[in-house]
């Protein structure tokens, strides 16, 4: 069975896990400190990071790049177009939610506010704390603007893209830090997301210290 | 006939310049002081950053994406191997090199001793340009850790995995910060990159303020 070496909240390893489930392909989650640099680890990835993937006899690191492998070599059901230009938004967008998005909003708030503690390295910088929740504003009225638009964020069918940006999504809002009133197209997208097969084992999460609010499991939310 | 709004020194302008190039796809260079946030340009990528293709009616952003578009719609010559496991091996290299790399070492240096002067943002943090001088050692040993079992970085073809590394290395070759003597199969791996026909607009650069050293376009350097 393939293993995934992950971290909770790790808006990466969620894209992965996403992908793997929608995909249907089995795996066994194994929690990875990769910030204690176990040399093990360290074999397994030289990157020193989580998400790895060991499947089919193969290790693989950098969730882009495990993301695309697996949609060539499990290609049901597709989670890129046929087409080029399709393809190319899909890109464009997983680059925009895992480079932009995470250093503007989840590098922000998530890391600030769990990763510190769990990585005993100190206390949360309100700079950073404030900075990201502006931030966020701006980014759910872009997915708001690209949604009237469109059924899914690169287009007509679910791609990687609406993984990536739910995997950023769903790591904020266990910390209660996504507005859902501030726009509804962006909540009913979440919600059709949300209640999807592939998308259970990510709503059961549980980081010791950090228990979930509520309706953060909740389909209705 | 294409436009590309670049900025001379940014390896991901870079990387999206050499596949053009190698390409053979002609391309007018447009300078864009992005970080002064002109509307025009923003109009033209919302994530406000370099760098923007345009090409067949189409405006592109995102390098990684930008190039894989290019790859798909002008596959000749392929930068992009044919099986699925390289093309896995390629994108997690240049992953490893725009993103571990970019935030390890060209940030580091290039944008401290560079950007920071030009964008008028102030001096070089001291303690930022020691730490990338320190961690460059460390990825040209994986470089030639990896050269050493293969021709190119990815495999026994040249691909858009070279051409993230060596647009990094360009930038950090302008101002005299990689130490070619470290080891001999990155310096042969470089010189047979830098001699390619592609690299020659890469190697005309001229940044205001900040002259190359006389090697940086020497092909014996």
């Amino acid at each position: 069975m393939a293993k995934l070496y992950h971290v909770p909240l790790s808006p990466f390893c969620r894209k992965v896990r996403l992908t793997l489930a929608e995909k249907r392909i089995e795996c066994e989650l194994v929690e990875e400190r990769y910030w204690e640099q176990n040399p093990d680890f360290l074999r397994r990835n030289p990157a020193g990071k989580v998400p790895v993937l060991k499947i089919d006899g193969r290790t693989m690191s950098e969730s882009a790049a495990i993301c695309e492998w697996l949609e060539e070599n499990y290609p049901e059901p597709a989670l890129m177009p046929k087409d080029s230009d399709g393809r190319y938004e899909v890109r464009r967008l997983v680059a925009w939610f895992d480079d932009k998005f995470h250093s503007e909003v989840t590098s922000k708030l998530v890391y600030e506010r769990v990763n510190k503690k769990v990585m005993k390295q100190g206390f949360p910088d309100s700079g950073n704390v404030k900075s990201g929740a502006r931030a966020i504003k701006y980014h759910l009225d872009y997915m708001a603007w690209l949604l009237d638009r469109r059924r899914w964020l690169a287009g007509d069918s679910m791609t990687l893209a609406d993984f990536a940006a739910a995997a950023h999504l769903s790591s904020l809002d266990y910390i209660s830090d996504v507005d859902w009133n501030r726009s509804d197209t962006v909540k009913d997208w979440y919600a059709k997301i949300k209640s999807r097969p592939a998308f259970r084992s990510i709503l059961a999460d549980q980081v010791p210290g950090f228990p979930p609010p509520a309706h953060y499991a909740d389909l209705d939310f």
